[in-house]
């Protein structure tokens, strides 16, 4: 089975990370390919940056055309699942819900723990539209942007916090809400005692377990295919720079 | 990997029929071993059956003492997989949870057809207490009885006559809400062009899924492990005959 | 008019004290007789516990032979009340429910302070089935087991306390999420100037209100007569001991 | 146990038609007075009028001086009773939501048959806020009028059509949405072989129990008591005719 | 155009209060006219307060006999929208849904900041019925009386401690819950460096967009006319004074 | 005030057909500019035009230089308002939520009468997410794509028999959803009988009351600036074509 993880940014070695954690999950008889946009932000940060990846990935996806069967979005929280699921004829899981649909078989309220405050608000629309909403107790933020990650020792202890707010207010089972930590993923499960699920490796899962059920997107209603019309995929070069 | 699938009532020919779904759902490591209660309801229709076979299902497991890696829970819209949750230390997923997050992953609602109407308020409600209540479009039963099931023709035609009517309501997917029923499942896709998702196979994946990736049941609030005390699992011998 | 009042597990002692607290709200044409179970668990305390308890207590309502006109089901939060229904002519109340519907009459929003938190997931899902979660602002657990209730100092502060956790998130009524306690119900609305509600003595008026009134529980969809079929109620002896 | 039943408008032979209904439903230690408002519509249809009925309704609470143990306010679906509940001290139980309590015991979801049309939106909000909408399949009305009532044959052959449009969209029991139709409530009981809940009845019987258990309104929060003012209730007189 | 903003109380102050504001957010071509009820309470706190201006407002709309284009609705969390909706031609707008309109607008999520905290319960119940109660993350009172809003430095420090807890509750802008208070709304939108909103400029706002567009109330459903009948706007004189 | 409104796809005409809309809407002292992005679809139907189109507005809006006020969104049900609120200063608002804001000031439900039938999900998530999903009873399609409108006889039928359903699901005030349809707007209306929302026409109005009270869009949380990156907008020269 060959599945391609598409990165919502422009940055190599996240895609690489993701990859890393797709490959660690994946069944023996599944491969996992890496796609990085070749535009879009260099991370994904708030709406902006979302809706540019989101249009990157579904151009990303668009353009690749290497047979796979199945496609798993590694953006958590970030937009474009629907757009892909129109696009292709093969399953399509977002990180996102993925590891929200893993949770709720594992405790009766979950929480969701990810780096800046101002990415709460859109994880918590993306798991309400994904249908898994209910039973998320809260989405807390550490503080940290995603550049900040790389000091080990802050990160550990920012996300444990975050973890801890998340328990007070319910939560039973912790979602890591970003790609990428696997060592985050252990320390923070062994430390609270509670089973701590990742987004990269949940779709991963998932999409091996719908590919190998022969079930893909319905094209009933909302993920028809596209329409054949004129579409152009960004701008023509000689662009003002970032905001 | 062994998986354990548990029949919801005490016939041991729908066991049959459930644990070849679930071989055929698994994977190639996987072994699938079906539990039949020793009591409880020859079928399971209505909350009186539900109970009787959820504390019968409970005790089956309870009892059952080879070592396997995660229990699928097969009675679509019965009760009981929190308290077997409480009790195992492996994964447990139930039918109608297992169906219903797949089918969020294949379109944006999903409907569920069933047999009997007096099932579909139970089947909502599983659906809503698992969390995945928010995008299921409608639960429509067909008039019949799971004994009813036997005709094969006016089994088609009525499954058929009741997914319309949850199309109508806005299903873009369909999840069967029995066991068992494979030749079913591709029938009614077939004629609708729909993804059908069956609840055993979707069980079987989402279990084999938790265990690849090392997670199961948080201990932390509702699933703590049960308290000990003095439980008596069912009536002594000589008592009157069913309802 | 005739109510018989189910205790939700075997302990004779839990019985009578339900009796008495039924007792003291019935009106004066009312007799009560308390029913326990002779199998079940001898507590109710989480999920496991409560759908053995369901089974059971659908057990005792079906072999109990004498005439009556209502049932009462004496456990908070425990299920099986759907069951019942289902079972006889007769209207059934359980004391979740009917302790929340009182209390919806008595102020905006009300809060149920219980034993266990492990309790209050499981309280709320019974709530909210019911139809009447919604102005229901928290549920609070004291900590203290059924079993730690002997010591009347610690479980008054204990109540007390959750109580005050209770009117921080909005509660303007009490209830009180166990059975049993009328001294507890007189010192919390005391010390707090609240309305507090038993849950037993809720159903026992509701259950006298609806024999009144000649109404009984619909056949119309969910609450139909179970299908005749071969059920048994339990194991047979020579069993492993509990879990 | 003397209760206090409000008729929503001026028509006295409506509040004498109330009063049958409520004398019918209490208990035999209960003393049931019918208060008709001095001013205010003579029937209430619309917001208009609920807002006007409920500001008279409140005057007439206000001002009258004899003693009594509970208020029952007989308009289905008009507004008032938290006003009323900030007023008195002593329990007052609306007969709308009232019906709909009783109505959640008997059934999974309940209907509503009413009136106009126009009432059925103002039906809705008002369960809504009393916390019991949640199983609320249907408020339908029957086009009939008030005063059209009159006609027997017509007000039945209309309410039960009415009440096979709310068993269609998954009612169980029904609620009679308006006040003093004893005769109908039996015709479309014993037609449609359904539970149908009366709100003058089903409100007797819980303002009896909230007597009879000692509980009343909390002051804690919403319903405290009004503070002390300059209220002037109503206009002089020499004003313009109705709208 | 014409627009008359109604007081929900009797003190001419407040009318003058709000007719300023008013007139500061009005456009160009826009004439206001403040009206106040010549019955009713001096000030509206709580729910029997809220029912009694309803009444009394519609009764002052209801007399009003110059021509006007709109009116606006001037009491926060008050009843009556819906019923002057009924009585007149011309688009209708309350304070309280407006305020909400224009924040949903601003942020993710709104917050509002009120006098006592008795009127939370009623300001959050409009908001949910108007239909923009899903964004609204908390509603908070400053446990100041209308009358208590003389002493300025009091009221600043009530309601920036207030506006820091809906803040802490989610809330990214900020909405005024009482009339008549411009200096307060800059001073806390000032040094929380965030939106706020007041509901008379809101009102003003929107009522103009509705007029300048032609759309109207609609008469389909629940804000038909009025049916005629006999209808008596308060009490007689020589009456008992206030509660 | 100048007011800046982006189409939401690159079809000229559109453009200029929204710019008289928003024109004839807009007050006196209102400029209207209309801006079609230089990529992007050239209509938006679906999922995946409408990220190409968020990611294609964004992009228009962050390279405009000239000053204005507010920016409205042309692009029924089609994402990114929340991105280009990160991005600039001034009030954004979109047509989807404006027709939403003021339908609610006119009717107890409102319903939208839409294009194509795969539309509506996306119109639905758009509206909830925007906190003014819970009065719309009902999105329907058409069945017509937006090439198809040309035919003004065939459209008109469409949009009055998608009304028609609107109605009969409980809507009292209809919005149009799609831009440029003067026509429809009174047609619809006036054959009904019921206030006819534009989307475009309230944008304008809603932009032109928030410049005019000073209110701009939230800095804290959701709708931060966005942080300073490295973003490529669109894939370089010499791609494939459109899918």
């Amino acid at each position: 089975m060959r599945i391609v993880v598409t990165n919502c940014n422009t940055t190599q070695e996240m895609t690489e990370e993701i990859v890393r954690g797709a490959r660690a999950a994946a069944g023996p008889g599944t491969t996992v390919t890496g796609l990085t946009p070749s535009w879009g932000p260099e991370s994904a940060e708030g709406w902006l940056d979302s809706y540019l990846s989101a249009a990157a990935v579904i151009d990303l996806v668009r353009t690749y055309d290497s047979p796979y069967d199945a496609v798993v979005m590694a953006g958590f929280g970030e937009h474009g699942r629907e757009g892909v699921r129109e696009l292709v004829d093969v399953p399509v899981v977002d990180i996102t819900e993925a590891a929200a649909h893993l949770a709720c078989l594992l405790g009766r309220r979950y929480g969701v723990i990810t780096t800046l405050e101002r990415s709460c608000g859109q994880i918590e629309d993306s798991l309400e539209l994904a249908g898994v909403g209910r039973n998320c107790a809260a989405v807390v933020g550490t503080g940290l942007g995603v550049l900040d990650l790389g000091d080990a020792a802050r990160t550990e202890a920012a996300f444990l916090t975050a973890a801890e707010r998340a328990c007070a207010a319910g939560a039973e089972v912790l979602v890591l809400g970003c790609a990428g930590m696997t060592g985050l993923q252990r320390v923070v499960g062994e430390k609270l005692g509670l089973p701590v699920v990742d987004g990269v490796a949940a779709a991963v899962k998932l999409a091996e377990s719908l590919v190998a059920l022969g079930l893909t997107t319905s094209r009933a209603g909302s993920y028809a295919k596209p329409v054949p019309k004129r579409r152009v995929w960004g701008a023509s070069p000689g662009r003002p720079p970032s905001p």
